[in-house]
């Protein structure tokens, strides 16, 4: 009997252990039968977007937290593909921070061109995954969101890839029960243009905060207070942008900070980040964490250490993103063809420990960078995937980071260097703030002035 | 060994359980033990109300479609509890179409009354059911929310009283993913100042359009349109609310319809009902209908019948509710305790196939609601629920309707007699229109003059 693997998701993480086991096929490997299950009708995870929020056509939660307008937040050259650079994509290089439906295009191209369309059950959502000791197979429960059907069947192994920018965190501040406004998470932001004219208040600090803050900034919010917990963004503003400490309370449409200020609001939305949530999962195979570079029990940042038959894709923390999901992918893979061998708990519990010592010592965007190469290429050194210039992407992202401290509304306007062709990229045709079309047409074409 | 009933949901319908089981109790029956799981914090179903939208604190699906300001959209003399009577809780009649904290608060009344508060398990959300043929038992899997962690119990009855407009039914309209503004559905309607000023676009035509619609209308929206599919509500309308065949498509902020008009709009809110929606059930215990008067496949319309250990109340589209969930709840508990006795399979599905056939028959709201009276006489006829005057109920029903036909927005300033007491309710002391503040104390105090 042919083993089989469960892929739950077919975002980034999930098309990436398709990718590793096709590549181990295509070189005459025999490979087990893989099943991917996937809730949305299309793979590629958080790039889709939809105008849908909280639950979708078929009752499920909504996964994506994917808005309008989005561009890449850090440059195109730290996610490229080893295997498949942009320009072989493209035929032509192309600026440096695409926008989603340009990431996203090639995202498929290189599935399509891998041909695993087949491994994917479209529009499948898995309820609940039991492991039985007895026979050493997991169960997996999974609706057909069509039909509202259920059907179970049994693997030998489960990598979850169901990603953790699904599930938002929504605390509640005083006063929100009876604010006169929109009050939303990052995750049901959908559109700017909502926002136009109003008084943002954006609760939080980090990635989402930033971008949804510079999203409304651009689609011409009358103003923008974004509010931070623990220290400020810190970032040259525009001169309709504060930032304030905590949020306190609200009262009708008045916010109130702690540092005793108060301004009148139109719309809060709330930027506080998302909630590792697997529902689906027993208590004894749940992954438990914050969003952290190294999250304890997976052994190399992939192997469930209870039960080694139960892999996670892409939990971590990320600077690097797709490139490290494949470099995962493929070593979840060789674990499940027996190319690894796999220490005792004890030692692989050691290990992730050691790992998490370092962790904790980490200061730095340049620490927490070179951190995560060092996983990445630790896992390229123990499998056939490709090896890359890691200390040049590290480079690329320091460079990302100063260019953001320089000019946080036009980092988006610089340029780097492709780490896997050698090839500058170029200058994109039109500055971010004023490109208002973020058609793959546009950004690949000639300048269309401005909007 | 006492058998064991789990009731799903401690809204309205669940908590009828609870005092129907409490009623037999005080009477001296030997009743099973009961365990109410409640995903919320507190019971009142749907009558809670909470800022959030699409996944609450614990990362399930809100269950409440609640919003600010709701009165009651038909008069509370036609779900007033006969062993309860309003007058009782509040010391005082009060007017016929209270606000949502006034009607929680008698709800809230007559449940703590009956003491049976213990019997719930609040932050729990059910996650599956399971029968077991052999042993003739269900397993219940729940997470208790705040540990984020499952277990599982047997019982020997399951109620789903889990409601039916909880889950949005959201359909796509062409133009959807470009639309530059909001789109919700009612589920995710909190507060009708947000759309003070706007255009607000309402695509459906029953009662979340119309009540919606008015909410925007009384908070200041600058124009109402209601798109019907089938046919208009026929209303008459405020000079900047109307009324348009189906939505077409949109196309940036302009909205097209059938009649080949356009307007432009600002907000899009999608008034198009609800699913029926148990995940947590397998398919042959799953409940599949619309939203009728008469769903298949229950008994009473309460009795599952290929297994009548599974009863479900409150699934009907309903006219009469809290003591329709009510005299549900007694029958329920009847064939639980032994003292109904179920006919055959055969006869159960013939006696639900002629209530289908009388509910295919009914063309108008007189027809519909004796239709349902007539059920919620038969029920009190088989159990020893207090009898009260059903024809007088229909009556203040049909009264209602034509209110609403003569002033659609002025309706809720009419009063109607008690059924249970016998007394004309007051006429509120200011008009819905002008009455702003929808507190307890407000609607049950002196006169606030308008807002």
């Amino acid at each position: 009997m042919k083993k089989r693997v469960a892929v739950i998701g077919a975002g980034p993480s999930g098309t990436a252990v398709l990718r590793a086991f096709q590549s181990a096929k295509k070189k005459g490997a025999d490979i087990p039968e893989i099943v991917c299950f996937e809730k949305q009708d299309d793979w590629g995870g958080l790039w889709n977007y939809t105008w849908r929020t909280g639950l979708d056509k078929h009752g499920e939660p909504v996964h994506g937290s994917m808005y309008r307008y989005l561009w890449t937040n850090a440059p195109k050259e730290c996610l490229e593909f080893v295997d498949y650079p942009f320009e072989e994509h493209f035929g032509q290089p192309i600026a440096s921070y695409p926008p989603r439906t340009v990431l996203l295009d090639y995202f498929k191209g290189r599935l399509d061109k891998a041909g695993v369309r087949g491994w994917v059950r479209f529009q499948t959502a898995v309820q609940r995954v039991q492991y039985d000791e007895a026979s050493g197979k997991f169960s997996v429960t999974y609706l057909h969101c069509q039909t509202d059907e259920a059907s179970t069947e049994e693997f030998d192994y489960v990598i979850v890839a169901s990603g953790h920018f699904s599930v938002p965190n929504v605390p509640e501040f005083s006063g929100f029960e009876t604010f006169n406004g929109r009050i939303l998470h990052s995750h049901d932001f959908r559109d700017a243009v909502e926002f136009k004219g109003k008084d943002v208040l954006i609760v939080g600090r980090s990635y989402s905060a930033e971008d949804i803050g510079s999203q409304c900034y651009k689609y011409g919010a009358k103003s923008i207070i974004s509010s931070y917990r623990s220290r400020p963004m810190g970032y040259k503003w525009p001169a309709n942008w504060e930032e304030k400490p905590l949020l306190q309370r609200v009262d009708k449409n008045i916010a109130y900070f702690a540092d005793g200020t108060s301004r009148q609001i139109d719309a809060i939305i709330l930027c506080t980040g998302y909630k590792y949530h697997f529902p689906f999962l027993p208590d004894t195979l749940r992954l438990r964490t914050d969003n952290r570079l190294w999250p304890l029990k997976l052994f190399q940042g992939v192997v469930w250490e209870d039960n080694p038959k139960l892999h996670y894709i892409g939990m971590q923390n990320q600077f690097y993103s797709f490139n490290m999901f494949d470099v995962q992918a493929w070593y979840s893979r060789d674990v499940i063809l027996g190319r690894q061998t796999l220490p005792s708990l004890e030692q692989m519990r050691q290990h992730s420990a050691e790992r998490r010592a370092r962790e904790e010592k980490i200061e730095s965007v340049e620490q927490g960078v070179a951190f995560q190469g060092d996983r990445v290429k630790e896992l390229i050194a123990l499998t056939d995937y490709p090896p890359f210039d890691i200390e040049a992407v590290n480079k690329t992202f320091l460079e990302w980071d100063q260019h953001k401290a320089e000019d946080f509304i036009g980092f988006r306007n610089r340029s780097y260097r492709s780490v896997m062709t050698g090839k500058m990229s170029p200058v994109h045709h039109t500055p971010w703030l004023d490109a208002m079309d973020d058609s793959l047409e546009s950004y690949l074409g000639r300048p269309s002035g401005k909007a």
